[in-house]
């Protein structure tokens, strides 16, 4: 095993069996997730549904997601339901610090004797920390020898489930197997990034000190939950290429997913993370949201609910007729740049606002990225353009003044700016997505027969429950359809409801 | 053939190859269509780039689709990519009698000299009128005739490509062609519907008259595009029976159509219904709106537009969810039955709204329909109850005088209200769902090859094609991806730009 | 006395005490009393509480307000208080023909046997019958002498009370006094309006018959109050002059007529208008209001609700600044002329649109009023203009052909479109100005000590009343101060609540 | 004077002309006005149009008010008008400590050689040291004293101009002078608040050291513009009572200060504050808003445009009107309290929400506060409640743990959200009303025979330009009346365009 880069130094006096910043940050920990689980009221119900028959019982969980109080939530339903868990974050930045550390506490442990679940994560790691991370999180000796301690006969020594967001849990696993088939990790050469760098690094390490660790792990595996846009694509390639190892759900496609993460979760955050970088006044502004998929659209009706009149731009007629027929004027940017004073870019493609663009902004106009990547907005432009100047006013606001005398304001350096200048979606919609990881994993833990090797999304059945179990949180009363209704339409009674290709 | 049932009295003199309700209705019909011209872009941008390529030449197209202006400018369409066309309306109350007679007379014909299209309908058809309209429409023998006179060699006796609403057309082909194989028409029993009885009659005379009429028509037609829900389920259960007998085009799906018709058509057309039937105002009421799918969509957003209070109910908890994220409250009818105003059902299912939820209703609460058929509404419930009573305020507007002393206010007797108190969708969103229809057309006539008997959707790329065919007349401007951008997401260029089961 | 016009050729028939266009339409016009009257909850909660104490006793309240509908459900509010009425329309077109036949025969008479109010008004006047027919309403022989008949000593010739709209009742008791006083009338000049000199032909005639007429009706009137803008400033101008003859209850200014008639009546009617005369889309296109003040917000409202961009001119710093903050863009008209769809005035001003805007103008953009009267767009210089052609589409809707080769669609001839193209505001609008109309009348005819000749505004506790009377109708409830709270805040339990200058 | 009472350690080494919390810290503040200045068009124009003329040169101004960024744009306006000007704070916790410092130094000054304007405020002052700000404040005598030094001959010892918001100054004055007429300070009883025993205590120290100090300051004083209503109405009640010794400015009905500041301007900051408390989503939850005056407008928006399902509460039955026409739901407290989410209080008005109210919520449901003094929800009750228990979940958020078993969370401690959870108003709002200010300053100083004693609005000329100063920031287009068109109207073609009762 790889020996432990640097990690804080209040880590360092903890147990072997996690990694967190500061286990005393665990009770305030606590408390945000009291308040959080009456905001996710579908993990609860699955805990008031399986907790009895513990589905779970045998899982050993694997999650790599990002480390914040909604995620204790999550991690505590999979417990609930019987699984082992060891969790790591899935962003070097994205850990909230007391969640982590009120996880390892676990909700009937202390700081002294903490009881709940290996985390290792910490707000602010290093990419070889990260990965070390994830490389710990593999690491199920411990628990295989606390079950033989107990009497079982694990024999085991990593994860048999996933939980993935970004696929790199997956990632790590696919490549270790496939440099100990090869015999060899490949050197490093100069065109690989420096994240792959310390991957191949990491692989080094462990083909010497486990020459086919991941290989048995791989064995083990009975599937991975996706929920990201870009962990589906790389899983839907490594299927189409015959190289995926164990069955994939992709969280990301079901209904109470994308439609609700991506429009109702940023129509909530952009605007909280304008406000909390800005405090500008969004009436009476001209905004321009770059983008009118489900980001674009949760991103116009937030500053259209803040009286700014908002500019959308488009490529694909279809969204951009959708935008006009809601309403919203529809200009290419260089069209109308120079009368904004908001930029919000949620495309998922690369340099959608550029250089020359940022040069023809007004004075101080706010330029910011929902969507992905920092390379939605030209930051490596923008770094590169020669006379600009990079003022900080507080963290992640920044002034960038420009050669011309002008100057723009850059929220997150071009990251996220909802997850980097305020706090990413709410509970409640995380709630939705998480309910969907819980019962991809029951699927494909319980019932491994309908899933051979391949990608698929929830049945429908299991997204209308997702749906379902939200309901009551907010007031809502279902209509239940009577037989006769149900036979006239052709539909169970109990659901689902739609064909598969209904759109909502 | 059957022989003619009684017609309006000015219809009788005209020339056997149309039936009208009165030719002289068509310069009004004129003005009517030069003005929808403006309004439906996107048949005309198919007029500019097809027009001299005239890749329908050679089709033989029988329409059945309400004859109202904007079909007007659809045939005309059809006509000028070069096919020969016939037409009836697919409902007895659809017809606009002056679109009618100017699709009759033509762009360059006189009352006198009319030369246009045959049409075959007239507002106010009985159903025996109404099959003989559509059986009509199969009889190409005149256009035949026409055909060898001019030197042709035409010996077909139909048309070669139905463009079909709701169905009726390919149920009559598929039908007779049964009843032909199977050497007779079966008797009608207690159980068939009035109208299945006025089917079985009209074959039972073709059948005498031409034996293998439908049989021979069927084996020249190579497609159907269809437009509805209700035809395309037709279609998918034929299919999936192995009894569809040419490739279907399924318009309805298209994002075009299925988006645009049913949302932003209900969103124009619901309001003026009411307002046209009532005068009341929307304003401060509690309107109640069953279903939340894009009609229930777009009934919502076009209420509350006007100030009312929407309450939503839903069946499905998907599209529960949807409605409470979007703001309204979401009830079961019975618990707030009591303190609506206005109902309106847009579910497809039957009986939504029953006698007993009307007995619950405030006085003059008005109950419409803009979903489905007229057993959204249990009228036939109603009209069972004992001492209620049917007023006529004026046309399509009825008090229910109901035996608990109150009343209610039902719209054009339960049928879709914004055809029946208005005037249906407007020229702009049916120009998206008719340019739908004519690439289909395209499709299916020009390359068959790509069509095996069986049920499609329109690609991708035509349906965006729909949309952008749309943009300028609103003003919209596109941005065109650069080919890095389109590299880095993986799309060419000109689209498609979204995988198949992108829900927009 | 005049002699009578020429009338339409049914009224000839009628007794001399009212003259409609035809009683037959009264069972029509009963229907649509009984419906509105469930959305005039106002005028109904009025009878409920003054019909057993009938304030208006022995009042006889001469009424010039168009004669719809609603306008009977006011006429017999202010019966069931115990008013005698006579009543004209306040504008030549504007009579609903079944309305003025109902108001006649009554609630309890029958066609044969009339047992309702004076009416003198139809559909259509020329400006010689509509004078004629408001100086009819001022004469109340007829009246004086059947109460002579039934015991009274009824000695007057007039009315004692006006309810006016727009002023012209008002006027004409004023100019025929000041004409009397002068011992003539003055001759027609070529500088007056045709409209004032059919006032000087009626008033020579006046005075020839009975030279102190006019003088003796004023010296009986109470008051009059009034609900227009235009009404309201003739009464200040007066009034400022020391002309003012009796004192005025300017209705116009009340919270519940100008924040709710203007705003929500203009919501309601513009959309209305627009599809009633086009069926155009609104959705998705460019709307330019013209003017943001209540008219103004209402139609940029309705027409955001249903989908279009709505961009907004002003010549208010304030209001453009409102509109700005309400997210819609501000600019000239000359700015965006060429890109807009669809014009909406609604200023109070002249020649708002020109004739050179409307030769920028995009090829069928529709041009309408909802403001004012018809020199808001200049019509009388489109008359005028050079190769311009007016093309009627159906009533009220013509196409204007331009010399540059383009066309515009006039709504209403330029005249107030809701009204001409649609019905005007709803019932429950008019509820609360009628509303106020009859408690001003109350006011002024109970309790005159507390008006002496002056204009005034209603109290700011009858402005709350009538707002309190349309609550349960749309199930508000409202919340009651508590004494503490009614003391903290330094007002009565029971109102008003707010200062005279509070804005809403 | 009174001696300093304690104050921040980094305060006591700077000079004795002013008092913050720690110098140091202005250069970050400087960034902030830097970024301030580009929100307020309103102050900048006033220094582009009055710098050259110096209007205010003579006038030593006494402010008293937040003492934020924004207020430092307005602070640093005055002096580039020609005015020298001292400052406090008008509140405890409402100081932003860099603001204050930034304000100190000054645009040209340093940390070591401070070159502003005198501030006394700090975040977090006693009520002792907050009234001993405002008494310093009104010691001008080293400001009277370097003019002498520097040639003049001033001979005053306080400011002739007050800026108050809220009435702290102007109170200070009048009590003063109050008491030393009368010749003593009256004793402190038991009834006394706990501040006016500290207010009578500074005032003891006082008449004790200069016994005619406040007369004379009093004697100076040209006049003060105040800026909300609470100050208003002690002005127009010390008016009533004929004991205002100078004229006042009632900048608080300026429109564009009431209609923008208090709708625009919660609208903004109540959904930011509610984010950064509690991060709970506010889509598809129930929020009750409790009063529909301009901030409970305001806030129904917001919330609204977040996709919360908004129920009203109202006392005054025209309001109510309005949030029905405007499409809310309006109910009383206690009808649906049991399922509310969020609460809203922003009525001006005492205990609208009660403890009993609060025990019959949702479990976890948020109460805050946006409109007025702590006293709206009834925290006091809420103290007392035995067996109620208070956590802290994190500053200015607390649970509160109820008998019942359930909790709420309470923010703010019941005091203005908008201001304690997350920024207050934004800088372009606040630009409105600071410009309202500065004229109202610039009126009372530069012509005083416009104004003997008494309480004025600004005239509406003024207010207009406040707006229009605002416009060109949001790319707004003024259209400008014709001549011909302003006199139709009868009014000038520069403004004023409304009458004075005009409600916008």
């Amino acid at each position: 095993m790889t020996s432990a880069p640097s990690t804080p130094a209040s880590v360092a006096s903890h147990a072997v069996s996690h990694r967190v910043a500061d286990l005393t940050l665990a009770p305030a920990g606590r408390h945000q997730i009291r308040l959080a689980e009456n905001e996710m009221p579908g993990l609860m119900a699955l805990r008031a549904e399986f907790g009895p028959s513990q589905p779970l019982a045998g899982a050993r969980i694997m999650g790599s997601l990002h480390m914040t109080v909604q995620t204790a939530v999550l991690i505590e339903t999979l417990v609930a339901l019987g699984a082992q868990v060891r969790w790591v974050s899935c962003n070097i930045f994205s850990t909230q610090d007391e969640a982590a550390a009120a996880v390892v506490v676990g909700p009937s442990g202390t700081v002294d004797e903490p009881a709940g679940v290996p985390v290792f994560a910490w707000k602010g790691e290093t990419l070889t920390e990260y990965w070390w991370c994830t490389d710990r999180a593999f690491d199920w000796s411990e628990e295989a020898l606390a079950e033989r301690e107990s009497g079982g006969d694990a024999d085991w020594i990593g994860p048999n489930m996933i939980l993935d967001d970004g696929g790199d849990a997956t990632l790590l696993v696919h490549k270790g197997r496939e440099f100990e088939l090869a015999g060899r990790v490949p050197d490093t050469t100069p065109g690989d990034s420096e994240e792959y760098a310390v991957i191949l690094d990491l692989l080094r390490d462990s083909v010497l000190d486990q020459p086919d660790r991941f290989t048995r792990i791989a064995a083990e595996i009975r599937g991975v939950s996706e929920e990201t846009t870009t962990g589906v694509h790389r899983l839907y390639e490594l299927a189409a290429a015959g190289e995926l190892l164990f069955p994939a759900i992709n969280v990301n496609d079901s209904v109470t997913k994308s439609k609700f993460d991506n429009k109702y979760g940023i129509r909530h955050s952009l605007p909280d993370g304008l406000n909390r970088a800005t405090d500008v006044l969004m009436g009476g502004k001209v905004a321009f949201v770059v983008g009118y998929g489900d980001v674009g659209k949760g991103a116009a009706e937030a500053l259209r609910g803040q009286g700014a009149r908002v500019i959308v731009s488009e490529i694909d007629p279809i969204c951009a007729l959708q935008a006009a027929m809601d309403g919203f004027q529809v200009s290419r940017l260089e069209s109308v740049v120079g009368e904004v004073d908001i930029f919000v870019t949620g495309t998922g493609n690369v340099n959608v606002i550029g250089v020359d663009d940022i040069l023809n902004m007004k004075h101080l106009a706010i330029v910011s990225n929902v969507g992905h990547f920092d390379n939605e907005i030209d930051m490596a432009g923008l770094a590169r353009l020669e006379g600009a100047e990079k003022v900080e006013i507080k963290p992640q606001v920044h002034e960038w003044r420009l050669p011309n005398g002008r100057s723009v304001l850059v929220l997150s350096e071009g990251r996220l700016m909802n997850l980097g200048n305020a706090t990413g979606h709410p509970s409640f919609v995380m709630s939705n997505s998480f309910t969907n990881q819980v019962l991809a994993q029951i699927e494909l833990f319980v019932t491994p027969e309908k899933y051979p090797v391949g990608v698929y999304v929830l049945p429908k059945h299991l997204d209308e429950k997702v749906a379902r179990l939200h309901l009551d949180a907010l007031g809502v009363e279902l209509t239940t359809l009577r037989p006769e209704q149900a036979a006239y339409i052709g539909v169970p009674v109990e659901g689902p409801y739609k064909v598969d290709h209904y759109r909502y």
